[in-house]
């Protein structure tokens, strides 16, 4: 098995960060190939450096297509880096989201069309696709109802509007996975923390068998 | 005649900005509309940080996408807040460089390719096509002469490097006139400045008659 790229991709309050966290250290435990687990940015300075700018509260005037084009650099960035190099020497790169989060957040989300934030970031990833993408799916009310628990706030008319924007996220989320049947496997995060932990375990055990031999 | 968007292109030494400077005084003389004349990253402060990350000494690794990222993300922001809004108050925009520099420079000059630049620029401009570009043509081994003239250095080995790189940029220019004749006007920048100004103002007025008339 030669350099492996997997994404974990879902809508906020899907759990994925904590997800993460339980499913590396038991593929640590199995694996005999060196795991890297990264974000964008990614840790390198260029891509730090365009994260400043994308989060700069003074940037109050950018527009949504000159953030998408912003998030592409430092993913160019953080593929040159970090992501080729690891791929190159064998190892399995674990990447908490990646261009499907482009395409539902900016492309859905924020109407630019995902066709064209697709298209474009073609352009960063020069031809990278991951290998595997557990995408883990929640209705959006309970994505969101998660959040707030975290958050212990209430329910108020801006989360009203919030809703309508993580329905349009899931949905393009759903019709990838449905267009890359392939690609990206389906994970019900409706169930608890456990049983989607063992989903994952169970998608990864399928894809890479040799992963978990004694 | 409603708002114009021109711009000005052409490899190095080809002695643009300085027929600018000549040409825009003129236009402003016998032009009853207001005329903008500007140039990337346009003075607005989210462009100006973009082009404060490419251009920092300290990003060595800079991968050469990520960098023509960067310049359409700049880019986009210096239409959205300067050229539509001065285009959509009828007035005339001039332009010194704009997508087509990007695909001669980075496209071919870099490598990157030619057509891979000017799809993801699409993304960045959103279908806004220069209505005029007048592109100032001249042989690599003249733009390079007279920027040693200006700089008053020898030629050396460098510089023959240099020359390969000149003459892919110029070949690209030469591929999209061939491409666009209509909106784009080859001017012979190897003459006179005077006539090179003069070639300006013909093309200018073959174009926009009401902007010379009494």
């Amino acid at each position: 098995m030669a350099g492996q790229f997997i994404t974990f991709e879902g809508p906020d309050g899907a759990g994925k960060t904590s997800v993460l966290e339980a499913v590396v250290p038991i593929l640590r435990e199995m694996s005999s190939k060196e795991i890297v687990v990264t974000r964008e940015p990614g840790g390198n300075p260029i891509s730090e450096k365009i994260r400043q700018v994308i989060l700069d509260v003074a940037n109050t005037a950018m527009d949504d297509r000159t953030e998408a084009l912003l998030y592409a650099a430092a993913r160019r960035q953080h593929i040159v880096e970090k992501i080729q190099p690891a791929l190159a020497a064998d190892q399995i790169v674990i990447c908490d989201r990646f261009v499907d989060s482009s395409i539902a957040y900016q492309g859905a989300g924020r109407s630019i069309g995902e066709t064209a934030v697709a298209q474009m970031n073609l352009f960063a990833t020069d031809g990278l696709t991951p290998d595997l993408t557990l995408y883990l799916d929640v209705p959006s009310e309970v994505g969101i109802a998660r959040i707030k628990q975290h958050r212990q706030t209430q329910y108020d008319r801006l989360d009203q509007e919030k809703l309508a924007f993580h329905q349009k996220v899931r949905q393009a989320y759903l019709k990838l996975a449905q267009a890359e049947p392939k690609r990206i496997q389906t994970i019900d995060a409706t169930a608890s923390f456990e049983a989607v932990v063992a989903q994952c375990l169970a998608v990864l055990k399928q894809h890479y068998p040799s992963l978990f031999e004694e």
